[in-house]
């Protein structure tokens, strides 16, 4: 019997500090698979590097195919990286310091492994599969546990000089406003991003306001998801209402601060809050953003939200992969 | 007797709000003559360009030298521009719209003139005359009547999809903080420009607060200058050294936003503030930058006050006509 052509696959990997998602694609980066773990960032390095090639080839397995058909691997990972080496110069949420990933996961799974910062990650997929690449320059956003950035410009991830660019998370909008995971006060991940929300609403919940939430998950609010707060306001929760459309106003204000420095053709805002809600926030965010942003830098640009959804990540690497796969 | 060569010259103009400022370089960028003139923007945009043409002529005369031997001019000016057709977009401070500014010029002076927003202009200028073009990419703040921005990405001027990026004088850091000229609250301009410490000051002194710049000025403090608070804060005036000491942790701030936005190898601080309260604003600003910005982001990069004072804008200017004039 005549052996059938095995088609050749890139994987795409979003490495985040709580979990590990990798997906299979064709050459015409169309997602087959995914596979997930959870991340143990507490296990250290090498427990993660194996972890990841363990979701690699869970997922390569879903997809009914074999690790050999895979020509390239693409990952973001949530802090510095130096895209030439393959390094992860510095990652808070994994407690990592220059530390080799590339050179370790290549030699786990012999296979070439490019690495990009999962912001930038995220940027790339938007830029190159949802929008065809037809914008010249895009700003993503990305809110999720945290605030993740990714900037495109001239059709290219922007790195800066340390490789370190794109850390919209960490922009003050608040002078001594809430405290940040970072150690700041007021940066747009404590006032926007799922954890800011969460925690908002359960003190606003222990300072005697009332929501239906406690209703649905208990007095604590110990397991409350993006998709709960969808939920309650779409019961007509005023709490949570309040809540989301605050996260929303600081978002925009953002997105404009972002347009006044960079002026982006583009603007994508993702990942899993906005894939929750973005009925009810994307509308105030661009009205807050045209309030805000300078007359010059607002004509002819777009602000949208992304389709991918929690795919963002996988669906970059993968574009990295067989972008720097030659 | 034999006629002595003409050497060739370059105008570079900082065209402002308040006043027009035209130095003659000659073609190794070395400034012979400035001249300036104030702008008299109500008068709207015919009678500004014949001052622009009649500070040119002065400053060229100035210098003892020919019209006939300015071989390009290059002016920056205050608002978003096209510099493909030299027609500045939108210029809210001197109340322009779609203004032709190279097209009527070059009518009245029959010379080449190429047109760059002013902070764009600035950090050009910074960058190619004060650094001799060794950073890849610069970031340039300057302080002054407002707060402007330019941005050099791959050793070129970063103008992104309007021509309008760099408008980091309106990157809000402090919701709800004080009103800016802009209409939207606690820009970066409302908290750490001329403007801005002039406001906070003169409101102090109504609330009853005591500063030795009543006993120089007045109790209306209305002609106070920057200069002047230089003088009181080194005569240990602590009302006026609270108040710069805030902005300069403000700037600090919006530099530690830029720095994980943009990850640039080079800021350049300057402008008219910087210039004048260098010894107390700089290491403030500094430690608050470093303190604000993400880890990754800082190594090998430098935070330095620009020595062209006044002069960066028609420096930049000579850089962009000599730059573009071919």
């Amino acid at each position: 019997m005549a052996e059938t052509a095995k088609p050749d696959l890139f994987v795409g990997v979003d490495l985040g500090g709580t979990k590990i998602l990798a997906g299979v694609f064709n050459s015409q980066l169309k997602l087959l698979q995914s596979a997930k773990l959870s991340t143990k960032s507490s296990r250290g390095f090498d427990a993660i590097v194996d972890r990841v090639a363990r979701c690699v080839r869970d997922a390569v397995d879903e997809a009914d195919m074999n690790l050999k058909q895979v020509r390239a691997i693409g990952i973001g990972a949530p802090g510095a990286v130096d895209p030439e080496t393959g390094e992860v110069i510095f990652a808070p949420n994994l407690q990592w310091k220059e530390a080799p990933l590339k050179k370790e996961l290549e030699k786990q799974l012999e296979i070439p492994v490019f690495v990009e910062n999962d912001g930038n990650a995220c940027a790339l997929g938007v830029h190159e599969l949802e929008l065809k690449g037809r914008s010249r320059s895009l700003l993503g956003i990305f809110l999720g546990t945290g605030v993740g950035g990714g900037i495109i410009i001239d059709g290219k991830v922007y790195r800066g000089f340390n490789g370190a660019a794109g850390e919209i998370g960490h922009m003050v909008l608040q002078v001594g406003g809430p405290k940040c995971g970072c150690g700041n006060n007021g940066c747009f991940e404590a006032l926007a991003s799922r954890t800011a929300l969460f925690r908002e609403i359960q003190q606003r919940v222990k300072g005697g306001e009332k929501t239906i939430l406690t209703d649905m998950l208990g007095s604590e609010l110990n397991d409350l998801k993006s998709g709960d707060l969808r939920k309650a306001v779409r019961k007509g929760d005023k709490l949570v209402e309040k809540v989301i459309e605050s996260a929303a106003e600081y978002t925009g204000i953002a997105v404009a601060n972002l347009l006044n420095i960079l002026n982006p053709e583009t603007v994508v805002l993702g990942g899993g809050v906005i894939d929750a809600l973005q009925d009810e926030m994307m509308s105030i965010i661009i009205e807050t953003a045209m309030d805000y942003a300078m007359p010059g830098t607002v004509k002819g640009i777009e602000i949208v939200a992304s389709k991918l959804g929690d795919n963002a990540g996988i669906t970059g690497g993968a574009v990295l992969a067989r972008q720097r796969f030659k």
